[in-house]
């Protein structure tokens, strides 16, 4: 399989195209579209690009508003939030950080939850938008499907709820966390399968509680939450602070968005500002970072490791890589974007322009 | 080693005299006394009356300010950053959470950090200070000893930074989160050596990666973040929040405060509040959570669990049954209050009243 390489603003441009096709307002199509190309930018392969096909045929299924009236429905000086009208995530929590960044700036932090959005693509494309704004941001999201049963238990009630937290750096890349809150993503076990190769102990246990390290077997187990018992209270935390307290789905209200394409998702999220300079100077406070990132790349390495990574390095990396040399995007993903154009009469992702 | 119970009000009243004896203004002696006492009641003894040696020890050595001004340095209507002026910690993050509340009445959510504090005991007192006025509490803290490398390396940057998150319920117990983002806590693994026993793999490893089972053999590895790089992540992340960002010790700058008796620590700790009236009605919220724990509670189990937990169901059975039944402390931590005591011109606490 190899990897074919569009420039950034063709993808943008083909996303925001494709969004429009779908149904979209123009304005709403670009938002969508930009972020999508955006998380494939940073690398976010599981969450950009690909998510296409499944929301074309949520779309067309009417499982989702294309026209929402997203408006808020409870608000303070520091908070607020917000009914997505069943509209796309990416435009509910664009609209979430925007106003979280407005009331942080005066109050100094602010926090807003949707209910009533959809899957919004990955966690960091909205923790990284305060961050951009000289404020650190964090990002608490219910999963879209659960895979998850409490400690103990066989009941999937929980999905991996990822958490995000973003912040800014000075001459360092921003340290942007984005983790499930479980130890290895769905996706890599089936890569495991396709490769025939075993995976690693603690990936997965089975029904009773062993390890379960076959990957063609991952039917018969579940995903193991990180720190076992603890990933299982953080995974249920984050449901609380996304889902439970907005009103929005949680444990078997959860909608399977992979086997259920009409049903409102009433998907819960939420969005952190913590406005820097309410506590000081803010270039003090990143050469701070600065500082704390350079120690801890400095560290004596264990044998065999080449460098030491800070949350988010890697996809800073990749931002600046793909902006400059094209978004790589496998040539099978190519060919069902080449699909999706014939049958939406627009130009391809090669040729759009 | 057998337990003696302690009645709480007793048990209280040993602490606060302890603290006053130690030369603490009688209302702050009361606070720290108290908290102290309460931690033991939930259970958390690494964090509760065992704590009264080592305190003494650095406040006997000058290491801690016994009449501390403590002082909001910066604020706006959603935040304040206080200067702990190197008092104990739990006068300070009970400032930081009062603060939070009357704050978050007004903004919906409100973030108080503070610097130059001091170890404050469990995480979760914090967390439930909110809780308590109907709000969800979160806490964040810079642990006083390094014991975690950044992952991949060698030096112990980082410490086991501690969250909790409370979130309370209506007839339920309330969903409490205190957890370190390690997957074993130190004190296990020298329970594990006490014993003779061998450690489960993935509580730490050696300086080769490789895992380290032999609990004799601790001081040649390090504690295993929870999901590997993922708890290195979230105990950066932690750090940043609650040290970096307030001005307060993180990295290379954190004091052991197990080896150094004198040097001002410079804790950093945060709180945030969240005001569930902000969002909707407060007992319709508390009412989803109630669902959402029977639900999980009510999930088919593996074989062999009793029963699925709920983060801090636990610790509050302890707090009813600590409060009936009084406190249960060892009778060699008994001897070493006698101790305290007998050269502190005070009551023992079997006899204070």
């Amino acid at each position: 399989m190899t990897d074919i390489r569009i420039p950034y603003a063709q993808l943008q441009r083909f996303m925001s195209v494709a969004m429009e096709r779908l149904g979209l307002p123009s304005a709403d199509a670009s938002v969508v579209g930009n972020l999508m190309a955006e998380a494939e930018l940073q690398g976010s392969d599981g969450h950009g690009v690909i998510r296409l096909l499944p929301y074309a045929r949520r779309i067309k299924a009417g499982g989702m508003n294309l026209t929402p009236q997203i408006k808020i429905t409870s608000e303070r000086a520091g908070m607020a939030l917000l009914d997505g009208d069943n509209g796309m995530g990416h435009l509910v929590m664009k609209r979430a950080a925007e106003l979280a960044i407005e009331k942080a700036r005066v109050c100094g932090v602010a926090w807003v939850g949707a209910h009533h959005s959809n899957h919004a693509g990955p966690a960091s494309l909205y923790a990284r938008m305060p961050m951009m704004e000289n404020m650190i941001g964090m990002y608490f999201a219910v999963g879209n499907a659960n895979h998850l049963p409490p400690w103990g238990g066989l009941d999937m009630l929980l999905s991996t709820n990822p958490i995000s937290v973003a912040v800014p750096a000075l001459h360092e890349s921003p340290i942007v966390l984005d983790m499930a809150t479980t130890v290895a993503a769905y996706g890599k076990v089936k890569a495991k399968a396709m490769k025939g190769e075993m995976m690693p102990l603690g990936w997965m246990m089975d029904r009773l509680g062993q390890p379960l390290l076959d990957p063609k077997r991952a039917d018969e187990g579940f995903l193991m939450p990180i720190g076992g018992y603890k990933g299982y209270g953080l995974a249920l935390i984050v449901g609380l602070l996304a889902g439970t307290l907005n009103g929005a789905a949680m444990g078997s209200e959860v909608i399977d968005f992979n086997h259920d394409d009409t049903t409102t998702t009433n998907t819960g999220q939420a969005i952190l500002a913590i406005d820097l300079s309410a506590f000081g100077d803010v270039d003090a406070f990143k050469a701070r970072v600065d500082k704390l990132v350079q120690e801890l790349r400095s560290s004596e390495r264990m044998p065999d490791v080449d460098r030491i990574w800070l949350p988010g390095e890697q996809s800073q990396q990749r931002r600046m890589d793909n902006t400059r040399d094209g978004v790589p995007l496998p040539s099978t993903l190519i060919e069902k974007l080449d699909q999706f154009a014939a049958e939406h009469a627009m130009p391809a992702v090669r040729e759009v322009n």
